[in-house]
């Protein structure tokens, strides 16, 4: 096997024996990893693992929430081979004026945000990792982030995407194009699909002008109910927020926020940021008495570590990413504490809370393999909870090994159906990484 | 058969032998068109049709441009029956405080546009024929218009839909949540599929508060480059307009902007829509000398007559839908021209410069058959340039009966293969909507 595929993409970039792992905690071994240079080179790849019915798992950035790098044995696969999106690293084009670039799987997602910047512009989807996660991830988890309130996950970007289909066809859907009917939309399709359909070696991106200002506010509430009430208040303000992110008690504990040393005590922490003064003094009514104008940089940085400062609580935490209607947010971040105080655990969230997707979270002894089982039973009423709300599973982070199962009790079994008919039409063999999204 | 169908939906619902047609002049007959009154009841008319290898057509507002609705006998089918979804006119529920309505596919577009603007809220989709079209099949086609430079197509806009699949099953996609991705994104899929892979019954739709204005500007400029620099202009002056159109020469000496009135003999005339006054001024200087900014009430009455206009200068012409990446559009709109000369027809355009989008027509004598046939071999060549200019056949009207055949051209054969595949995993029979949006 080593020897065929090192004819393909060169000996120096074949790896034997590798363990993957990404943040979900999961991990697994693969025989061999490939490095390709080039959307053909994958493609060669695939040709040849289809036809020796060997299942392939993309790898990107390894910064993924779902293990969705993690291989399991295809069944019927007589082997898994890796391939690494790393070395597609190159931005193909980029035309600032037309507000567009063509990049490849392997670039990193800070540097597509660093590009457009740099050129008065704006790639709005901003998943955490962004330095380590490469846009071939982002594609195949349909990734968000806290400014999806405003301009929508990763997928609303993506004009065209090129792809390796079975069994080893190199294809894009859509281009340069911003608007095009005419096929089905298979772009879409592909995107959030994980890897089990094909493998993403490109994709043509649309950009928007930078705002002027990102200018955040942030008000402390003594309850759920009535920091949810304040988001209400937002959403009611006439103004669209870049972004609406809250935390609850327990994470404002773990990462209190500088720029309100008073919120320690209180049940909410709401933040908005808007991008005009108008529409910040509009934010800053809607939040109500106490409410503060932080500088962006402050908030932005420890938001970023709120995450890192929650699991540091107690050491380790499990952290699922449901989502709910807007309406039923309180009862979703009261449900979560609910949960976790059922299975003896401290449960807490944060998240984003315009899109009503929420962190849930249970914090963890680090080895403490009891407590991770009460946890995993606590995931699994988590999952119910949001479906009873209206919600799913993931709004952001993807099925992957990590929640496998979850989407047959979440739709109906002819939607299932539907689901497993499209897997089979474009992957009759099965071999596009097996064992991730399975309903 | 219309015994059957009158048991399913009642007697009163059941017309026979009825005349098919839409704006884009096909039309066809089927011996029945039922009208049922509720999901269940389209649930119940498909697993009868599906059942008997009936093929099925569903109905909206009429005002399609491709020829979805009329109907030709599929392969294999014994017969036809339409479905038309004006009794399911139904808003399920609205909830403004959260953005978000549920409403089935008979709701007229203008009816869910008002509802939102009487609660301060804007539904952003803005296809032409509002006031006749239903949301059906703004969502069958993906529907588009001016305000999709800003907002995006249809599509954007929903959450979930509600969808009758083969043999006859009612499954939702999505919801009233705004995140999700447990599943392949099967409502994406299903936009703008045309009828050919289910039928949709319902959506969630989500809408943004409302801007507080829309302040136009235009100007016109002597050459088709000209204008086409000065929409470089615009996009890059760091504002993003909510519109950018264009008229050329001949659809202006057709269709004389009032506002405008020194127009007439420009090459091109550029209208962008800002919404504050600082992003009307600086569109007012990138657009130059001579720009003015006229009501919007004004500019929008007159766009909404464009198209009737330019079929007037002749009495009757053919449309198309190209679009092409917003740097190839002053090709476009100079080869729309040549195209036409080459056939000895009058070719003008006018359409969504921002998205490229071009309504690229060949003014027509009525009743002359010889000129339609000359006219449809131009529109052959403006398809072959769209593609040769990274563009596509087809912007926002859909391939439908018209453009059936155009994809395959467009499209690399694994793409084809692709959609196919797709197509027969949710369509096994063949019955839905036969000979539309054929590759």
């Amino acid at each position: 096997m080593q020897g065929d595929l090192a004819r393909l993409v060169g000996a120096d970039h074949v790896e034997s024996d590798v363990a993957l792992a990404d943040a979900s905690g999961l991990a697994g071994r693969v025989p061999v990893l490939v490095h390709p240079a080039a959307a053909a080179e994958v493609a060669a790849v695939v040709a040849w693992c289809y036809e020796r019915d060997v299942a392939m798992v993309p790898v990107g950035g390894r910064s993924g929430y779902s293990g969705g790098i993690v291989p399991v044995d295809g069944e019927g696969a007589r082997d898994t081979v890796a391939i690494a999106l790393d070395r597609l690293d190159r931005v193909r084009s980029f035309a600032p004026l037309s507000w567009r670039m063509e990049a490849e799987a392997g670039v990193i997602t800070a540097t597509i945000a660093r590009r457009a910047r740099e050129n008065g512009l704006l790639f709005p989807p901003d998943p955490g990792a962004a330095e380590q996660s490469q846009l071939g991830g982002n594609l195949a988890t349909n990734a968000g982030g806290p400014h999806a309130f405003k301009y929508g996950v990763t997928g609303r970007w993506v004009t065209g995407v090129e792809v390796v289909l079975a069994p080893g066809e190199l294809v894009s859907f859509g281009g340069a194009v911003r608007k095009d009917v005419a096929g089905y939309d298979l772009r879409s399709l592909l995107i959030g699909s994980e890897g089990t359909l094909g493998i993403l070696t490109a994709a043509w991106l649309r950009f928007v002008p930078a705002p002027a200002a990102a200018l955040p506010v942030a008000a402390a509430f003594p309850t759920v109910r009535e920091g949810c009430e304040a988001i209400d208040a937002v959403l009611g303000s006439g103004v669209v927020p870049a972004a609406v992110e809250y935390l609850d008690a327990r994470c404002i504990v773990a990462a209190p926020p500088p720029f309100l040393p008073g919120a320690a005590g209180a049940g909410l922490l709401v933040v908005c940021e808007a991008e005009s003064e108008e529409d910040r003094d509009a934010l800053l009514e809607a939040l109500g008495v106490g409410a503060v104008a932080p500088p962006a940089g402050e908030v932005w940085r420890w938001r970023e570590g709120v995450s890192i400062a929650v699991r540091a609580a107690l050491g380790e935490k499990l952290s699922e990413d449901i989502a709910v209607p807007v309406d039923r947010l309180a009862e979703a971040i009261e449900g979560t504490v609910a949960i976790g105080a059922r299975h003896g655990l401290e449960g807490c969230s944060w998240g984003h809370a315009g899109d009503g997707n929420l962190h849930s979270s249970f914090l963890l002894e680090p080895g403490d393999a009891e407590m991770r089982e009460r946890a995993d039973a606590a995931a699994r009423d988590l999952f119910a909870m949001a479906r009873e709300l209206g919600g799913t599973a993931s709004g952001e982070h993807g099925i992957g090994l990590l929640k496998a199962g979850q989407l047959s009790a979440q739709w109906a079994p002819a939607a299932v159906a539907a689901q497993r008919a499209v897997k089979a039409a474009l992957d009759p063999k099965g071999l596009f990484n097996p064992g991730k999204k399975e309903p």
